[in-house]
C-alpha cells in the first residue's frame, strides 16, 4: 500500500484536497463550537442624540426626535385594542358591567362613573372626561386637588420643579388644567441626558426613605418595576389642606399592613352614603401585589412582560407600546414559556376567571350589606348596635378594593387575590350576621328583599344621583373650559419651542 | 514559498502530522455534534424474572425477590420522617391540632379520630388502629362495611377475584380481617408478568365507562397517575345493602358537578349531630384537584413527582418510596425548576400557607355555624325556618371538605383550592345570617356566647363523647382480635409457600 506522500508525489492535488478538507472541517468545527459556547451579549445600547433635550422637557415628541422606534410604539398606545375574551375595543364601563359597584361606592364620585383604564397615551384626555373631576370654571372649582394630576403628565416633574412639591399638590385640580397638558411619556421615566431610568415622582422616594431604603441603589432590573410602582400603587392625599401624596407603606405593603396603617391615622376617604361606614377606596395596588406573585418572585420586572424587548432592522430595543401581555404573547411569555400561545391564554383567563367568580361573590355580599345597614339605620339601629358592622364592613370592602382595583392582580397573584377576597368575604358575611339580629330586634324580616339594583342606571337611581346635571356640566366644561386650557398650553409652549 | 508538497517531500513526517492532526479535529467535531444532537433514549427496563410471580400475588416480599431496587425503596416508605416546617416525624393528630374538626364531624366517627396520612407500608396497621373501624369480635360487628378495605391492601384484588366485587365490597369489614393483610404494594399496579402499569380497583374502571371512556387506552404517562387514581379519589358507598364503591364523577370532577350529583341521588354520609344538616364527608379528591393544576395541565403524572427517577450503579429505575417531594426535591423539582432548593421549598409553603388560611377561616365559621343550628333547634326552630340553613351547611361543608381532605390539594391546586375555599365561606354565611334571624327571634342574643372547643378533649366532652370506652374496646380489639387474624392469614399465607 502506498504511503500518503508517495500518493501526493504522485497526484499533487490529492495533498491539496486533503488540505482543503481540513481547513473546511476546523472551519465548521469551530463555527459550531462558537454557536454553542456563545452567550449573545445585549447590544450596547449606543445611541446619538440628534437634538439635545432640556431638562424636564415634556413634550413626547421633542424626545420622539431622538427615538423614533420607542416614540413609535409609544405613540401606538393611543390603539385601547385590547386582545380579551371579555371583549375589547371600546372602553369597558365598570359601572354597566358590574352595577353592584354603583352601591359600593354610594357618596363617592366613583359611583358616578368607573370605566376601564386605557393606555398612558389617553390620560390627560381620561381624566379631563372623567366625571369624578368635576366640572369646573372660572368660579367653582374641580372637587378634586390638584395631587391627581401627579400620575397623568410629564409636566408634573417640571411643575414641581417650579412650584414646589407642596404648593404643587395643594392647588385645586383646575389651577394646572393649562399647566398640565402632556400625557404620561418619556420624561416620566428617563433622564433626558444619560436616558437611564429614573424616578420622577417624590411620594416613591419617601415611601422608601421612611422605610430605611435608598431608592438610589437600586439596580436596573430593579428600576425596570420602580418606574412603574411611582404611580402603579395605594395611596392617599395626607392632610386636610396639603393633599400630600402618600403612600401608606410605613408597616409594609400587604392588604393588612396597609390596614393597619389606615386604621391607626383613622383615615377615610369618605363616608358611605347607605351604610355610613367609614370607608377606604383603594387605589391601584398593582406594584404591591405584583410583589406577592410568582413572577416578583423570579426576578421578572414589569418592564419585562409589557415593555417586551424587539427587533427591527438588526437594532434590539424596548417595546414601549405598554399593554396587556396577552397582545405580544411570543415576544412577551414565550421568552421563558415554552407552551403555545394558546395554552398560555387559556392559563392566564383560567387564573382569571377563579379569582374574578370570589370577586363577584365579594360584590354582591358587600351591596347587600350595605343596604341592610341603611334599612338598619332607618329603623332606628343605636351606634353603638352598628359599630362593630361599621368596621367590618370598612375592612372587608377595603380588602375587595386592594384585589378589585389591582390592574392585572387577578394575574399578577391570583392566590394572593384570592386569600384577600376570601378574608373580605368572611367579613362580609360577620357584618351581615350581626345586621341579621339588627334588623330582626326592629322587626324587619331578613334576608331582605332588595332594591332592583341591576344595571348601573337602576343602581344609580336608586342611590337618587342626578346623573343629567352632573353630565350636562361636565359637557360645559369639556366644551369651554378645556379649550381654553389647551389654548394657553399651546402659546406657552409656542415660546417654549421658540427660545 | 514551497508548496505543501515539497515540504511533504523534504519532511515526510510533516504530512504525517497534517494527517493525524485532521484526524483529531474530525473526530473532535464528530464527537462535539453527537454531544450536542444527542437525545439520550430512555434506557430500555429491561428485567429478568428470578422468580415468576403468580397471578394476584399479594405478598410484596414475592415481588420483591424480582425488583431488589423498587421492593427496598418500597419498604423505606416504612420511615414517615417528613421534611416539613410544619414539623415531621410523628403522625400529626389532626384533631388535636384543628379541634373545630370535632364540631364538624359531630355524630360521624372522624370526630372520634383523625390522623396524618401515612405511608403506604402502613395502610393495613392504620385501619386496624383507627377508632372508626370499630372494635368487632366473634359477636359484634364493625360499624364499616368491607368496602372500607378497597384501598388498602394488595389482597384486594384476590379477593374479588375470589368472592366477586359485589360480595367483596358487600360483607362486614370484619369479615375479611384475616384474608386483608399485606398493605398496599405492587400487585396494586402492577402486572406480574409484563410490570406494565394496570388498573386492579373496578370502581375508577366503571367511573370512566360511565363517562365513556375507555381506560385501556390510556398511555403510560396517563397511567402513572390513574394507578393512583384508583384510589386518591372522592368516593361514596352506594346501596344501603350493596355498599358499591362508586365514584360520582358522572356530571364531572369539579366540586360543583359531584355536589350535584350527590343532591341529584339525595345522598348523604350522616345527618350531623348538632346541625342536624344532610351531610356529605369528602374523602380525599387528590385527582380531581390536581386536574385543575398546573401540574396535570402540563402533563407531569403523580410518579414524576412523587416517584421520581433514580439511578444507582448506572441502573435507572423509579424511586418506590412514594412521599412528598419536598423530601427530594433534586429529584422531583429540580428536574424542570432551575430554582435553589430553599426557594422551591419556600414557594411550596408560601402557597399552602394562603390556602390553610383561608380553611381555617371556614372551619371557624362552620363550627359557629353547626353550634348556632343547635341552639335554634333547641330553641323550638321549625323544620321550615331551618331547611335552606341545613343546604347551606351541607353545601359549605362539602366544599371545605373537598379542599381540606384532599392530600397535598393546597399544593396541587392553590388558586382552585383557594376559589372552593371562599364558595364556602360564602355558604357558611349565608346560613349564618339565616340563623341570627332565627336566633333572634327566639330572644337569643347573637352572636353567641360559643362553647369552649379550644382543645380536642373539650370539643369531644362539648359532643360528650365517651372517649375512654371507645378506646378502650379498641385496645381489646387490637389485642385480643387482631392476632387471630394475623395468625390465621400466616398460615394461609404458609400454604401458599408450599403450594
Amino acid at each position: 500500500m502506498k504511503s500518503i506522500v508517495q500518493i501526493i508525489q504522485e497526484r499533487p492535488w490529492v495533498g491539496w484536497l486533503i488540505f482543503g478538507l481540513t481547513v473546511v472541517v476546523v472551519f465548521l468545527a469551530g463555527l459550531l463550537a462558537t454557536s454553542i459556547m456563545e452567550r449573545r451579549g445585549e447590544t450596547a445600547a449606543l445611541f446619538q442624540m440628534v437634538k439635545p433635550i432640556a431638562d424636564w422637557e415634556p413634550r413626547n415628541e421633542v424626545w420622539g426626535e431622538n427615538f423614533p422606534r420607542q416614540y413609535q410604539t409609544y405613540q401606538s398606545t393611543l390603539d385601547t385594542t385590547f386582545r380579551s375574551k371579555h371583549g375589547g375595543g371600546a372602553m369597558i364601563d365598570h359601572l354597566e358591567k358590574y352595577p353592584n359597584l354603583v352601591i359600593l361606592w354610594a357618596g363617592y364620585p366613583f359611583s358616578w362613573e368607573y370605566n376601564q383604564a386605557r393606555g398612558h397615551y389617553h390620560a390627560i384626555n381620561d381624566i379631563r372626561n372623567i366625571l369624578r373631576t368635576g366640572a369646573p370654571n372660572e368660579t367653582t372649582l374641580s372637587p378634586m386637588p390638584a395631587t391627581c394630576w401627579t400620575c397623568k403628565s410629564t409636566d408634573v416633574p417640571r411643575m414641581m420643579k417650579e412650584k414646589g412639591i407642596g404648593e404643587f399638590y395643594k392647588a385645586n385640580w383646575k389651577d394646572w388644567g393649562d399647566e398640565v397638558v402632556n400625557p404620561i411619556g418619556c420624561q416620566d421615566c428617563h433622564d433626558p441626558k444619560t436616558m437611564n431610568l429614573r424616578i420622577t415622582r417624590p411620594a416613591l422616594i419617601e415611601a422608601f426613605e421612611r422605610r430605611g431604603k435608598d431608592l438610589s441603589r437600586a439596580t436596573h432590573q430593579e428600576m425596570r418595576t420602580l418606574v412603574c410602582a411611582q404611580c402603579h400603587v395605594e395611596y392617599y392625599f395626607k392632610g386636610k389642606e396639603e393633599k400630600y401624596l402618600t403612600f401608606p407603606w410605613d408597616g409594609g405593603t400587604s392588604v393588612e399592613a396597609m390596614e393597619a396603617y389606615y386604621d391607626a391615622i383613622e383615615f377615610s376617604d369618605w363616608t358611605h352614603a347607605l351604610s355610613r361606614a367609614p370607608m377606604l377606596k383603594g387605589q391601584h395596588p398593582d406594584y404591591e401585589i405584583y410583589l406577592t406573585g410568582v413572577h416578583a418572585e423570579r426576578g421578572v420586572a414589569c418592564a419585562d412582560c409589557h415593555m417586551p424587548y424587539r427587533s427591527e432592522g438588526g437594532v434590539k430595543f424596548t417595546d414601549h407600546k405598554i399593554q396587556s401581555p396577552l397582545n405580544s404573547i411570543a415576544a412577551a411569555c414565550q421568552v421563558c414559556h415554552r407552551e403555545s400561545e394558546a395554552t398560555l391564554m387559556d392559563n392566564v383567563y383560567s387564573r382569571q376567571d377563579k379569582v374574578i367568580e370570589l370577586r363577584s361573590r365579594v360584590e354582591e355580599a358587600l351591596a347587600k350589606t350595605h343596604i341592610e345597614a341603611k334599612i338598619a339605620w332607618d329603623r332606628g339601629a343605636t351606634e353603638a348596635e352598628m359599630k362593630e358592622v361599621l368596621q367590618l364592613i370598612r375592612h372587608a370592602q377595603w380588602r375587595w378594593d386592594y384585589a378589585a382595583a389591582s390592574h392585572g392582580g387577578t394575574f399578577h397573584s391570583p392566590l394572593e387575590s384570592a386569600r384577600v377576597l376570601g378574608s373580605a368575604l368572611e367579613k362580609a358575611g360577620e357584618a351581615r350576621v350581626r345586621l341579621a339580629a339588627i334588623l330582626e330586634r326592629r322587626g324587619v324580616k331578613t334576608p331582605l328583599e332588595l332594591p332592583d339594583i341591576s344595571t348601573k342606571a337602576k343602581a344609580q337611581a336608586y342611590l337618587g344621583l342626578n346623573m343629567e346635571k352632573l353630565l350636562a356640566e361636565k359637557k360645559e366644561f369639556l366644551e369651554k373650559v378645556v379649550p381654553l386650557w389647551d389654548s394657553r398650553a399651546a402659546e406657552r409652549q409656542g415660546k417654549m419651542n421658540a427660545d
